[in-house]
């Protein structure tokens, strides 16, 4: 019996990606005179994936990266106009209306009516809760968590805190590795939406999907008549 | 019947707000050849304030902050070199050990015993998880509660999930508006440690303690006998 189902946001309810891939292209737009704009973006995501650890996930981390590329990429002859410039990109981030995939705000009303629904969405707590108000879809859900990394421990914890056992437990989300393997390791049930774009970090490579039952689905609008089939 | 004693962490449990200003001293020396520190200071307070709602809280947002302030200062002359001393002014201060108060872990641990015991701190979650980690205390806490913001409707969330009546909660900290007074508005019991310095947006003024019944002590080993009194 199912009793919860919980969703991953960011590219599972609305869009995000494409946010980092504009300002990425806005990024090398800044830097175009000093170099090439394939250089300049395998640099910005080497330094991204190297501050996860220092920094987190979220915006303002992407910022200071963008930042630190820059620097690193003129050898400190960038100067201060041009990091406002960039700056700038991020604040243009954080105020992006919220762009919510077709059919999500009906699924997700509709399933409220039978299912307790959490949104469990990682990264920067402030940025998150920021976009669930914007996106208008907070009062469906019966629980917001977030939390800094989505691994087996934070699944576990969240499904003993709402004292139900892991079968009942169901996670929606776009990302293998953040969403669906570590919920298969707690006994859970996934089920993968796959957005158009992964982020380089969130890749899995196909072997770690070996015997791994999962459900996947191409649009939200099936998940209710999937449900109900289970 | 006290059920539930709430902590706050930062400056209560632990050294924080001297890191801000260990890092401030960096700054301004970085700035120095710019312009006279008092003026420096001035200006990075009121960029950090105003970005307070655009940002959140943290050191991420303080780094950006600082970045922003160097550019308006010098009107766009600082070089990629400065912003980079700049960054890493926050890298150390990211890495800072903690320091915890004298008798806090000893007060802590006893508490445990007999409460049960919650960490609730606003700021940014990766960085105040990464904290409390780093502290050794994080055993001693039935919960560690990470808002966006200290409000009455986040005390009121946070008693309800803990399924407690108001009065049964204590909450300890250091700030009045952020610990005491959204406390006392939902009717749990407040306990002020005021710490040496207080950060000027946390400062409230007297007229709004009036009429506002809560208990002061001057350091966190006075709190299991109060506690025992009450």
């Amino acid at each position: 019996m199912i009793e919860i189902i919980a969703f991953d946001a960011d590219d599972t309810l609305w869009h995000n990606e494409r946010h980092y891939d504009e300002a990425k292209e806005k990024f090398k737009q800044i830097l175009t005179r000093y170099h090439d704009p394939e250089w300049v973006e395998s640099r910005l995501d080497a330094t991204e994936l190297q501050n996860l650890k220092r920094y987190g996930y979220g915006i303002k981390s992407f910022a200071l990266s963008m930042i630190e590329t820059a620097i690193q990429l003129t050898e400190g002859r960038i100067n201060g106009n041009e990091v406002q410039e960039i700056i700038t990109i991020a604040w243009a981030m954080l105020e992006k209306p919220m762009d919510v995939f077709d059919g999500v705000r009906e699924t997700i009303l509709m399933l409220s009516e039978q299912y307790k629904l959490l949104l469990i969405t990682k990264g920067d707590l402030f940025e998150q809760e920021a976009k669930i108000a914007r996106s208008g879809l907070g009062d469906f859900f019966d629980g917001i968590e977030i939390v800094s990394e989505k691994n087996p421990a934070a699944y576990d914890a969240i499904i003993k805190r709402h004292q139900v056992v892991p079968r009942s437990f169901v996670m929606v989300g776009n990302s293998l590795k953040s969403d669906i393997l570590p919920v298969l390791e707690i006994g859970g049930l996934g089920i993968h939406i796959p957005f158009e774009t992964t982020w380089v970090h969130e890749l899995v490579p196909e072997s770690e999907l070996e015997g791994k039952d999962f459900i996947r689905l191409t649009t939200m609008a099936h998940l209710p008549a999937l449900l109900a089939s289970l």
